[in-house]
């Protein structure tokens, strides 16, 4: 009889996945807690939160009492005419946590769309005003989705090479910091005098599948300061950095300025089911708001809004409201915070970086500092035959556990990666 | 206190939604069987499988039982070097039913992004080839999604009149009747003696949302034969078409000649879940099937392949599959055939139309033939009023069915649209 795995090679595409090398992927028959379980009976600690989108752990019993009681009710209705209770009260709940400007909510499925959404607002934004712009901004090393729009926000790179997704013009500023600051508000000043900037996408604090980059606060800051001074509008991506990531609820909760729209997924239904949202300010819903139908946004999908989803999302909210779940994330602060101290003992670790629940570092290696750097396959193996579900960005490691990850199984973590990274050759 | 409705108002931006003019959405507070139930009591039968994705009814308990028995077991798990059996099951029990050239099944999350992967997978296909080809085909009048890859194949329209979405070169090519095949023909291989055409996208006899506009077979069998001939890939996207809507389980059953890629989405999970999937041939597989690192399809969205969506689409193959649904497709095809003759003697009414179980009519107005006719609105009023959730493209009528609705409730839309459609003053 043929196990799963090669079951699944015989039908399945994988994403993001090397097919001639990547082979024999792991079969997951049940998750429990912070614990995923193959066919084999073999247990992994998910340490990526599953691609990030986990936060109260695997099979929660509260996350399916509360989808089951929606599944009973109303699983979906078409919600252009139409709308329903678990979509409002979602939409009021998140508007009451998200920066106090954002005022109306757009439903999607994934981050991609999320952002295809919101580029798509700040473009028809100009549009309806009758002062059309065609460029964004956006920063090197960012990624922002795999669909055309998206990609052609993201950094151009191996990802998107065959694509050249030109669907607009894009200029790709540096990552911000105490030496390159002020030159980047000189740039944006000095391309805003074409009066053709439509907006600046970024994500804050912390570009994900760029290799977990961090930057300041400050610098973002100013530069969403200045952006709204010569009218650009802002999207903050909190794709990866919402929910509580970055030891806040939102990443641009550390911030005094406010961007017009943000794009939000992954972990908003807590790590159940797809959904994207975007939302945005009065100012930019009001300029759809006209009689003429052609300043409709003509956006929609399916299953926009549905009520499963939804449900999922609630659910997680009312886990992560609870304080309890914020003492968590407070925890996992301090502990990665600690363990900090121990990596600095290891040769082969370099650039070691904190950013709330989200731990990253550099492995030293002959490859470049990048995706592409092959020995991500080394160590992913080497964590996974030690029951740790760890996946490096090439040599950058991370660590972004599920918040109802305790003490004990965090220190299983941070021993494997002690183990595996002290055996190095560097 | 608040309604739901005014409450929405306050916090929710709905799809394709005018926001000046589309105020007030329903608020349905619960399904059963092909009926909706609103915040007041009242009942809305719908005939349009809440925009073309339920099959089976709302909320039906066996899908219900199939979801809660994958949420207890596994929720989500990362699908880059890890899969899971719903996901598994669900591609084989694809393949066995798709067209049988089709080998290989990558998840998303909706349509667009099933048509985006679609797009990425041919580009990718040429550029690993060494061949980079740049421009597609694609029919006058289509839709195939809102994302700008997706609006680039897209008929340019108001939809998208904002963005330029000039993400790749696109050849609107008309759809094909006995008058122009052979001009299409010849365009076709004229267009290919560029040597830069990389593939044909077309909805297959029905094209939704550019108004139930429906072409024959055998125009179809005879561009995708010219098309593999030439060497332009064909995609078929059967995100509206699929699972039974044409009267076979796909579109493309009634044709000879066999697209290399495919697109689901909509009535893939029975109207539950998000899920949208790209299915394509060995051929295809093997041009990324490579040592060479960069080629790799760098496609992926957090929740590719989520097992609840997996476990959705399952239950409703279940159903699918059964005789009985079978035959209730058949019944209504009889049906909607029967009462075209009704229709004959309305004067409002014409061009009436049938594929499968989508049965479609213009209604003569003064306006436009196209989604902006703004007798949609009367319309759409005066069936709400009769309990009757249907919604016309502009002056397009279209009934759609979930399989379940049964003979007297399928004549209580038909005699709900006779009463409309005769007061009609034309």
């Amino acid at each position: 009889m043929q196990t799963w795995s090669e079951r699944d090679q015989q039908v399945i595409w994988h994403p993001f996945t090397h097919q001639w090398k990547d082979r024999n992927p792991i079969t997951i028959l049940k998750g429990e807690g912070c614990y995923l379980y193959d066919d084999q009976g073999k247990s992994y600690l998910d340490a990526i939160s599953s691609w990030w989108v986990n936060l109260h752990g695997h099979a929660h019993p509260y996350m399916t009492q509360k989808i089951l009681e929606q599944l009973q009710q109303l699983e979906h209705v078409i919600f252009a005419g139409f709308t329903h209770p678990p979509a409002i009260e979602l939409a009021e709940r998140l508007l009451q946590i998200l920066p106090p400007n954002q005022a109306k909510v757009f439903f999607s499925d994934n981050g991609s769309t999320a952002v295809e959404v919101a580029i798509k607002m700040v473009r028809q934004y100009w549009w309806n005003h009758g002062k059309p712009k065609h460029t964004f901004l956006a920063l090197e090393d960012s990624y922002h989705g795999d669909t055309f729009g998206a990609m052609a926000v993201g950094q151009p790179n191996y990802f998107n090479a065959a694509f050249e997704p030109a669907a607009f013009h894009v200029v790709h500023l540096p990552r911000p910091n105490s030496d390159n600051i002020n030159f980047i508000i000189k740039k944006i000043t000095e391309l805003n005098e074409s009066n053709d900037i439509a907006g600046f996408i970024f994500e804050p604090l912390v570009q994900g599948a760029g290799g977990m980059l961090m930057y300041q606060d400050e610098h973002l800051d100013r530069m969403i300061a200045l952006c709204r001074n010569l009218g650009i509008l802002t999207i903050a991506d909190e794709v990866m950095t919402g929910f509580g990531r970055t030891g806040a609820f939102f990443a641009c909760d550390h911030l005094d300025n406010m961007p017009d729209l943000m794009c939000l997924s992954k972990g908003l239904t807590g790590g159940y089911l797809p959904m994207g949202i975007t939302t945005c300010t009065s100012d930019i819903y009001g300029a759809f708001l006209e009689k003429d139908i052609a300043k409709t946004f003509y956006h929609g999908h399916s299953y926009t809004g549905n009520p499963i989803s939804c449900a999922a999302a609630l659910a997680s909210l009312d886990l992560l409201s609870s304080q309890d779940c914020m003492d968590r994330v407070v925890r996992i602060v301090y502990q990665h915070h600690a363990f900090m101290n121990r990596l600095k003992k290891i040769p082969a670790v370099e650039k070691i970086r904190q950013c709330g629940t989200i731990l990253a570092m550099d492995i030293k290696s002959e490859g470049p500092t990048n995706y592409f750097n092959s020995i991500s396959d080394t160590l992913t193996n080497a964590f996974l035959k030690r029951g740790v579900l760890l996946r490096p960005l090439g040599n950058i490691l991370y660590i972004m556990p599920p918040y109802c990850m305790n003490n004990n199984e965090l220190e299983i973590v941070y021993s494997v990666v002690e183990e595996v990274l002290t055996e190095l050759q560097v």
